[in-house]
């Protein structure tokens, strides 16, 4: 059995991940953090978990932690998360960690985006970027592993055949999405104010989202070259989910039913990748750790569309995918 | 041409406000007040009114306010408002007070319900409680209007037929209602924050709102005697409207129709009351000053359901509508 | 390994078994059927299971269901039912019946509401109310249960705890309940077209909703004697949970918290009754089997709060529930 | 007062029409038709109208029609206006049309995406394109205008300061767009039954929504060379609304600030269009009609914003500003 920490739980990510853990057949919560002024029993902080959880939500404390955990998902914030990386480390836990901290390879690219200088250089080099789909292999027993965020997690499984097929232009990707709130996290605002939020939709971040960067870097990976991505997120008036609708510019002549040949070969084997047979609805992926793609030519440019859930396959589903592999468990454990 | 100021312009009873003065043909906004840190150019504050209103939400200056305007609707908090008040009408201006502060007659209650001593007994002594519909020839230019709260417009509207005319226990009356967000105002909070109220519904106030003792009041000047009112209201997932739901004891034996034939006949000439053939439903009121109202006979209980517009009829339709009669405009004038 | 078959598999509440059916670790799916013109490769049909579930929805065959199941959850709607389940039966399956057909002791009240001649009267007289809380010994190893009305499951909890000790009038019992729109079921309609329902709320059934005998009959058996039940629903706009606000006249003089305890003694070893401290809400109940209770006295009477999803301890939840206890597997499983 | 008449009164754009002339000033309405299943008192059709229009709608009949009306809001389906237009206009009426049917003028790329023969080619070449900011002049005291389609409204007044100056590639513009629901029309479907809808968002129409050839028709008018714009629609979980986001490349260098000053000076002298300060907001524009605008460079390339209400701007608003301009009122009369 499994023992879980869950550092930071008191986030949208921590109550997701502890409704997956709590399903998990082979892994177990032993050990949840927070800061001080949001800690209590955990179903008193989430009455969604009344008598489900009798775990205490508590101040982090390391020594406490290392007899109790076998691993972290560590839920903190970027910027913060890096100075709590290295005591999770070193109390012999292996951590799947949610913020950017461990994501961006190029530190100045870091600094630039997170206007914070990166404290822990040593560990962002051996750590691996968890999108299972694509870099499970040296995901396998590593201690350190760096959860996507939920943008480049939908837009990157949605390009990535035509990146490694080499079938696509590589500076004039435009990926428009569109989130639903609990993106933004539990702080209250008055954006999201529901009087404010309901009925709406609007375009955030133009030009400066921090997921840009993440998507250049690992499209560049699987390419093989430099790509560049013009990134454009929205949010609209509902919990869950993100539609990614990205236009490409084929180097050749594209055709649809090939490229859904090729979609289908290349996932062919993903228990969480899906290939539908037309556009993706965010609904059907709620709740789940799936990931719907449809593919299509218009108007000589290739369109693809991505659905997935941001809290599950964009951040808790897949770090607990990202854990089981890291044990050796099976993949889909506590997901299906 | 009626010159409006209103007091407190930057919430949502005062946005409300200004989208009906706009296409008032009889009335225009003049000065628009609110806390400094609220300031700025109305359409900076109100993006909706981008073109629509070129006015600046300022600080209050009763000097500037003086020669300025010749009503004001004050939407400022309660407690607040009665420190206010007094001084607007002292600048000569016609008040249409949105607060608590003037509605209820017996100070004790006040003071037990808001927790603060009534610091403008004189004002309250004199002040109308303006629903048009039971009030219409006190309102009919006085000085000081109370504008009744949402919940009680909607719950009196719905039961004053009946208290009128005798017909129901008074000792045993169930307001049941659920109102939209913008119920709660606009400051941001968790509990409305959008993925805490979205696809959510809950009570509150239980035993403890303030609108109890203010429909009791009423209730009891309706019925000539001392009127019960268990109310419990409810918050659900929707911007705008509230739905009452209200059980009483039938003195003798009550029959659906009738009851309808006594609704049409209590309403007939009310330009804003409506009897529907059956349920009513918030939607058809949402931005709209109207009132729906259906009534039946169940079980041996008299059932009355009530469909408003918390933001119109239950605040700022309501106010403009005492406005009109106050200055003896035609009634209807902006809320058509 | 529980082989279970979904008899009218193909609406929301056959969709709603087959998803937690996926994840329960001592049954399986094996057979799935449908209306011809409804059937089709499963995640056709539900494209929320694509990748998750490789059944066929198929017409109904009976001689393949006897070898191929241990229980139907017959997922038919009421008078259909009934036609069904004796065929059912005599395959040698246990069968939990979502419908009405087998709820209802007095066959004179089913056919005055139903419309319609009860045909199995036979299977009626032996058919068990699947409220476990309430009749979990009864239910043990029986092989027709009656999985109850989603508002009844409701209400009856929320009041079992006062009429068991016989502490309120059972003569003037309230329940106004709000449910979400799931509730409807998914044949499109006008009231239930996205742009008609959205920001909504309204009453209906007035005086004549079908869970108000079911809800009268297993409170009279509760009580000990004949109940009388006011229940008028709603729906809001919100997809799943359906908030139940129960009024009741106490028989002495109450006292909020010695309900509470009561509640807490009442539910103590329940796992899918929870009291809360305060109101509950439909979102924390949301996908799952629970159900939230509040109880507070207000005026002089006593007011009860319920949460649940429609669609799970409403329906598919608390069949399942059953099957487990039928089959002596532990009672939550699949359901945590 | 000019008379109006609403032919297709039952749908959502009818409706519409019906709030917004019922508060203009110099217009009323005096004949509202539907087919004859449709039929009934305004306010049995549309219970927010109850109180507020006392009309029938009635079966066409045009020896009726032409005493009582000065233009005719034709607000019916694609293929069947042009069949009723004809007879409008020989009624001695003006008429706004609602449908694509005078939209296209190459009868070859309408019959091609509408699948039918074009029936009235002799009205079509004189039909004006209604989209006043464009060609206000030609609309005045034209006798056949035909109203533009909801995207099209938002793209052209998004793109339109651009191509006008020539400052973008006009064979690689992609415009991807999101819809409230109320886009679909007011006939139920499974796709758009609450539950389904709710909490959903996905695209649909790829590479096939008729709006694309009506956008680049009238794009290429404004540029003075053809254009070609890959459109593709996606529908969200809100009532009104469409959020426009379009990707251009510019011809040579853009520089964000200088293209808000040209939007800012294109958009001057025009009342329902606003240059915002950031990304525009449906909420802002929902109810009204106004179309919000913000433009920005990133990445190289040139991305805008727009923001109108669907039903209003994009349908109804727009035909009664046309009428408005049409009969030479002024152009904001009933819609400020």
């Amino acid at each position: 059995m499994i023992r879980v920490a869950i550092i930071g739980a008191s986030g949208y990510t921590g109550a997701e991940s502890i409704r997956i853990i709590l399903r998990h057949t082979e892994a177990k919560l032993t050990y949840l953090t927070a800061l001080p002024e949001e800690c209590g029993a955990t179903e008193d902080v989430f009455p969604q978990f009344k008598g489900r959880c009798n775990l205490q939500i508590e101040p982090l404390d390391f020594k406490k932690l290392s007899g109790l955990a076998d691993v972290a998902l560590c839920c903190l914030p970027h910027k913060i998360s890096m100075g709590f990386v290295p005591k999770l480390l070193d109390a012999g836990l292996k951590v799947i960690d949610f913020s950017a901290d461990y994501r961006l390879k190029d530190t100045a690219i870091y600094e630039k985006f997170y206007q914070v200088k990166h404290t822990d250089t040593a560990n962002l080099k051996r750590a691996v970027f968890g999108l299972p789909e694509l870099f499970r292999e040296q995901i396998k027993g590593k201690d350190l592993i760096a959860n996507p965020g939920c943008y480049p997690t939908g837009a990157l499984l949605a390009i990535a055949p035509l990146l490694k097929e080499g079938l696509v232009e590589t500076d004039s990707i435009i990926v428009n999405a569109v989130t639903g709130v609990s993106g933004a996290g539990k702080n209250p605002s008055s954006k999201f104010h529901f009087p404010n939020m309901n009925e709406n939709l609007f375009a955030y971040g133009i030009g400066s989202h921090r997921h840009m960067p993440e998507m250049e870097q690992i499209a560049g990976e699987i390419a093989g070259s430099e790509v560049r991505i013009l990134f454009q997120p929205h949010v609209g008036p509902f919990d869950r989910g993100i539609l990614s609708t990205v236009y490409c510019q084929p180097k050749g002549k594209a055709n649809g039913e090939q490229l859904l040949q090729l979609y289908n070969d290349f996932y062919n084997d993903e228990p969480f990748v899906q290939i539908c047979k037309n556009a993706p609805a965010v609904k059907d992926v709620a709740g789940t750790n799936y990931c719907h793609l449809f593919v299509s030519c218009v108007k000589g440019k290739i369109v693809c569309f991505s659905a997935i859930d941001n809290l599950v396959k964009g951040a808790s589903g897949q770090a607990i995918q990202n854990m089981n592999i890291v044990f050796g468990l099976e993949e889909t454990m506590g997901l299906k």
